[in-house]
């Protein structure tokens, strides 16, 4: 299936469009979702207490996937701790610049603009170089907590993983719940697997614009409207890539972001979870994000858990 | 209470250090306390699905608490979006140095060191300015889900807050377990507040230096072996503070730490965890840490997640 | 003399205006007056070749006059250069937003606006959150040499400093002339000192912003314009402070780096400069300053160097 | 010539070493050679008044010969001036690990060390990850000012550039000095070109580690012993690269810093100095260095400036 031209993805983009859903001054969307009922029946979920980790080692060297990678700088190390009087303690300090391709993050809803416009039509501007005024990730400061449902598209295909630049059609999701024997339901934390983690171990890191990174086709936007997930996820970064050089470059981010409201959590890890899913035939399962409290953000680093 | 000699702390220390309960090549501590079984059990408690963050905003302005605030550096703000071909979207940068007295963070096990060794005897000589080859908080990168207990002291108290520098004595704790009507078990996740949100949002921030901030006498530490939480947290730092200008300035953390190999919570905010423990009269609840993954890292700036 | 009103700042903008001098597109204002001739009297100058740097510490720990210090990190100590196999060697990161007041450091012509206009009419539309497009830095990279004359204000006063939020009036520049047997004359780097070295060494450091510091009154801008500098420098930072809270609160800085396209060298430390020059008795010398080459950036720390 | 031998580079070191030559507490080095003499009579030298800058421009993307970028950030843009109260200005943050492949910089005496001693038989453990305690670059916080010499070999051997991994031997320091017309004095800030940005500017960017860098081949320390500069420059890494895998793999770097306590400056941009030293056939001149004053700093990134 060809990528989508300008017009269609205009149409699709439209047709996402629920501003005002859940009032004019809202700022966190989809997160509206993960009411306390669903929230208790997610944890009802857990049975065997496994806990499993979906975030990657933040990296700290330069790689193709991995341009600008995280400082690490320890600003005591054990060399002052043995020597010194007192304390002996070490300390460090990280930055990074988290919308990597590398990094397990959570986008803002003011990660991305249409026309000009975030999540119910707020303005760009309110975005400056002093940080977000609105729609920034302080909308999950609270935490992320509700049923997450995995679906792992090569174990549908019988594959190890998509090839960069595959891209998944709707029929594919519809195909994934049905060979997994879940449905997607309002409020789900949908996850996208296609095996990237296990295209890395054999081949090592790629750049995801070039040759890609396999993900939703636009025409998937619909189903997702239907489908209504609190937040979606992927261990690309939803869209396929590379994005064409149009004005729709990453429609699933744009429509996700901007029209319905739904943040997304890039980069996950997620054959560790597959594994687990796969074990139990069970793939649904407790999950938790939990964004680092910047208040100005456009989203944050996270380590997003299940518990089984 | 006074403050502990020289060689009281020396002799709690010996009292506290297991060394080798987990082997000999254990770098996890107390985390194995957390078991499966015991991540369901928690699991199961929760009821009505309310979620509560016990993280305090990453603080970016300098202030008495503070004096090195977090970096908070767009790196793509609307005005470029908006001009811009293509893709319209922002993105930042954040970077800090989370052992402040400000920034809700997990300490690793490499973060103190007692007589040039870490948890397990491990070296000091082992975290270099590369970073922590072992000890790291790599130990947490699964997750950390368990039973939280909250202890409100000031409760127990009756008072608003504890005044800097006041020190909960063991016994404090007993009769806290009492008037909740909860116990600490093995395995828990035990937070203690003291009330700094409060004495905070009444006074505005002060030095945690001077005049102090609330929180563990060191004679607590034969009650925590007893009771062998898996992880120990707190609105303040756990110790009382000042320290004491000797060997053993901050024995909570040198016992835990070093000689217990438990992971410590700092600077958490436990206001809302405490409004919503009152209003259930309920003290238990299902705890999610997710450390973001820094290799050789000393800790993780967190938003650790209630779930009722 | 009291602060000048909105209406006569205003007015002093418009004397001070020249926008097209050197060519509507010139981005290098009164850098062009740094030409061969001039700069070769300059070296001229040379006799004893003493040299004076005129930079201050690179402040690291907060302070009052310095909330937001440098950050310094080694990523390599003597820890590991002694273990490590192969190369022995230190190595290390620093980052600091330069434009405090307490690191000594040249504004570039975008750094200030007047009306969302810089120097030669250029939109502050052109710096965005990727950088000024236009008079950045980098009119500055191939280095500013040239003839530097001090004007030492407390010497002129009989004072060993001026006070916080001291005005220095035309008047004062022609006496210091005058006693420092010394012209200003076009294309000179002017540098004003005020002794807030030494009052930051007798008293510690203060808030520049209230109390204040000492620095030059708006009604110096027509001396200005009639001496016609192509830098100007001072131990504070030029104006006067506190700055009125008004639409011309730093009028030094919107005049020169808008109106005259005059760069600024702001927080020196101008005592052993002033030393030097009052044991000859000569107040004028060579003069380099070597701006760090951030092709957008808005400035630059620097270490400006002063030769006898 | 193929690569020294560890035993011929140990020889060679020792051949350097000359510890004590300003006292035993000496942290300055062939800095001391810079006397007010040598200072006067190289600003002699200035007579056409040209200036030319010989820093490379700081990288803020990864490239192949820079794989960690300095970070720039715009902490206030024009989007926030325009609409804001009171002042207009733009501010901005860089953070950079200089001491790499592409940032223009000068090595502190500390960068490097030699059986866990650095220059002056100080010891590697002075060096912790809280910075430089001795032999910091606080030793050349003063400005280095003296007269410049640039050798210029790809003029002497005819050709645009060196290739990659090329050595220069000492006859052929000798062969430019006598092909130029130039002595190279004792006190000196000696200047080697080596035509990387000419072979950089046809083919792009490379990986200095392999295929390497052109420089000095080890066999040249007792020339430079001989010749004595204060400084020694390059527009490589002095050294040539690769570097062996051996005990001694920049031998330029081991035996300058810390045998004779000479600074090193790294990738300096030399194409420009040369292009005016050919214009003029004049191959000395006046050269300042202003390091920025970090306190515990292991050397600076810089812009050097030479004067004609």
């Amino acid at each position: 299936m060809p990528r989508v031209s300008d017009a269609r993805a205009a149409e699709l983009f439209g047709q996402s469009r629920r501003w005002g859903r859940w009032g004019d001054d809202d700022q966190r969307g989809a997160l509206n979702l993960l009411t306390p009922d669903r929230v208790a029946r997610a944890a009802a979920l857990v049975a065997t207490g496994e806990v499993v980790s979906c975030g990657r080692e933040l990296p700290v060297a330069p790689a193709a996937d991995n341009p600008n990678p995280a400082l690490h700088h320890m600003v005591a190390a054990g060399d002052i701790a043995v020597r010194g009087q007192g304390l002996q303690a070490s300390a460090d300090f990280f930055g990074v610049a988290f919308h990597g391709m590398a990094v397990s993050h959570i986008d803002a809803l003011c990660h991305v603009f249409v026309d000009g416009l975030m999540w119910n039509g707020i303005p760009a501007a309110e975005v400056t170089s002093a940080g977000a005024r609105r729609n920034s990730i302080a909308a999950a400061f609270g935490g992320i907590v509700g049923r997450g449902v995995l679906l792992d598209i090569p174990r549908v295909r019988g594959v190890e993983w998509l090839e960069p630049a595959e891209a998944i059609v709707p029929d594919e999701l519809d195909a994934a719940c049905g060979a997994q024997h879940v449905e997607v339901e309002p409020g789900d934390i949908l996850l996208v697997a296609t095996g990237r983690d296990a295209r890395r171990a054999a081949y090592g890191p790629w750049d995801p614009n070039d040759p890609g990174l396999a993900g939703l086709h636009a025409e998937c936007v619909p189903w997702l409207v239907d489908h209504d997930p609190a937040v979606l996820g992927s261990d690309g970064v939803s869209d396929v890539l590379p994005a064409d050089d149009h004005a729709w470059p990453i429609p699933i981010h744009q429509c996700l972001l901007v029209g319905m409201g739904v943040h997304l959590l890039d980069n996950l890890r997620l054959d560790p979870l597959a594994a687990v899913c796969a074990a139990h035939n069970r793939w649904e399962f407790l999950f938790t994000v939990a964004p680092l409290q910047l208040a100005r953000g456009t989203g944050s680093p996270v380590n997003p858990i299940a518990v089984f």
